[in-house]
């Protein structure tokens, strides 16, 4: 990636993390020192994206052990805090799981604050590593050349790596299979607007931006070889939660016998939900519906539908790359020996 | 409908269209006495919807032959200028050659001015019959109850009646079929979001906006009973032409058993196409994309995919409301008649 780091962390003082509302016009760093501050920062989607999360989550429990001291129930209370942020994400409640895990095996508050910074560390780099994997192993799929689709942003902004489905991507480009990258603007939050658009110019591959309107007749123009998407959250049937408006995508893609990747780290994988069906979806305010910002183009007082994201039926998905290789269908086994390798 | 018009024909002088880019946030109305006001309104979109160009196009003819005489050379000067504007629709061309028709039926200039001014009327009134009866032929149809989910704006803003769609849900509503509309945003230029959550507001319709992302996950959850919307061209297959974005809906509902249906005008047909594939798709500017009025979102410099329309097969098509009534599949030799009968 290029010289911009979403999050970094200085241990023993807190979080900086690049404030993503703001991009891209603005890079502001802000500087994160209590549980509260982190807890504003993800429900504001300050920071964003399941992986970064995740790393997010477990700074926040080490900041908490500064604050609060680091005894049991404060962790605890700490942690469900941190949770209750964003619902539907796995990464977060279970990076922050292992947090309180590690924390619970030092016996002395001032051990338990070093580990919870050591586990915060650690979380980015494994990040960045499975990151660097899962863009090697995606980089081959069949269809991934000339041109792509993509939703939402899975770029270094999202995991503090190099990103998920945008790594991908990159690979690919950098290997010289795709030429040409489309992004969805992905209202309501139009973070393919705002912030994929933005990383494909750091990191110099060819991007057009199209409204979410225009995404089903792009594919069925034969225009887009595959499509490409991150995931929030894949059950154990293979069902993949992901930011809302990927089910259109892949729905439509399949019609036209264009691929549907999801690229997944395996902390995203959740083999104790059976189907996509029991998945809970956060649904947002009506605020960002008819408007964006400060300005509002809808009239006041209507209601809103905003649930965050949808389900996409793993019949609609063609693989699903994780750091270790890439799925294929059925999904059942093969999410079962992967979650029990790495449960 | 309640006290707005979007357009006012003043003979011998020209016309005052409801400015629609500065909706829902105000109401201004622009008074237009030149051929070359008249195309700049239609190309910036403060009079759209198919039928509405249409009158305003048979308007602009009648502004023609008061500003630059009504010569033949003259008005086909003006006619060329005028159907420039939106290449997509048919109405306003068809309209416009109407009035050509009608003109030359009249030997003196001032007989082909009053000639013209009162087509212009004559296609005002018989829009409003139309929608009229497009309204009572469809507030019947199988699905059309509970909640429905309609795209872009199709209401008496779009025709100068009470509208297409629209007008069918308001229909069903007042027969107390739908108790709620669900309308698109409808990117990139939000007819949904400004214009429809007006008109449901004025009529009284209880209306939910959601984003174009969040359509596909709505109709998924069963809460949609049926897609509605209108269309821009229907050609001689059934294939049809419409806001972008309507295929994607179409595509979604016939995964889910859900019907979909076009409300259209005859005028709208055009038989000479075979398919949908022969459609001129009108492309509109970058700058609609990553941004909204004077706010950008994205990067500067990246480029865009903007179509203004996409085309929905046939096959995906429950029913087709006109005038008449309703046609079903398979549409080829309805069309064929129906064109035949009015052609």
């Amino acid at each position: 990636m290029s010289g911009y780091t979403p999050i970094r962390i200085l241990p023993g003082e807190g979080i900086e993390i690049l404030d993503q509302t703001l991009l891209p016009h603005e890079e502001r760093y802000l500087r994160l020192g209590t549980v509260a501050e982190v807890a504003e920062a993800i429900r504001s989607l300050r920071v964003r994206g399941a992986p970064l999360l995740g790393v997010t989550g477990a700074s926040g429990m080490a900041i908490a052990g500064e604050e609060r001291g680091a005894g049991a129930a404060a962790l605890a209370e700490a942690a469900t805090e941190l949770k209750a942020t964003r619902p539907t994400a796995v990464d977060l409640g279970a990076t922050i799981d292992e947090a309180l895990a590690a924390a619970e095996g030092a016996a002395r508050q001032d051990q338990r604050r070093a580990v919870l910074w050591e586990f915060a560390e650690r979380a980015l780099t494994r990040q960045r590593e499975r990151d660097t994997a899962l863009a090697r192993h995606g980089r081959e799929l069949p269809g991934l050349e000339g041109a792509v689709l993509t939703h939402c942003n899975t770029g270094g902004l999202a995991t503090g790596g190099a990103g998920t489905a945008l790594a991908v991507i990159a690979e690919a480009w950098r290997a010289g299979r795709i030429e040409r990258c489309f992004a969805t603007e992905t209202r309501p939050l139009l973070q393919g607007a705002r912030l994929t658009m933005w990383e494909l110019g750091a990191l110099g591959i060819p991007g057009t931006l199209l409204p979410d309107t225009a995404a089903a007749s792009l594919i069925a123009s034969g225009a887009v070889s595959a499509v490409i998407t991150g995931a929030d959250r894949i059950v154990a049937n293979g069902d993949g939660a992901n930011k809302v408006g990927t089910y259109g995508l892949a729905a439509v893609a399949a019609r036209h016998g264009v691929p549907f990747y999801l690229v997944a780290p395996i902390s995203t994988f959740d083999a104790n939900t059976p189907s996509g069906e029991a998945i809970p979806i956060e649904f947002r305010g009506d605020g960002e519906v008819g408007g964006f910002g400060d300005e509002r183009w809808s009239p006041d007082g209507g209601g809103a539908y905003n649930p965050a994201f949808d389900v996409t039926p793993a019949e609609l998905i063609a693989g699903i790359v994780t750091e270790t290789g890439v799925l294929r269908p059925p999904y059942g086994p093969a999410i079962a020996a992967l979650t029990a390798r790495n449960g």
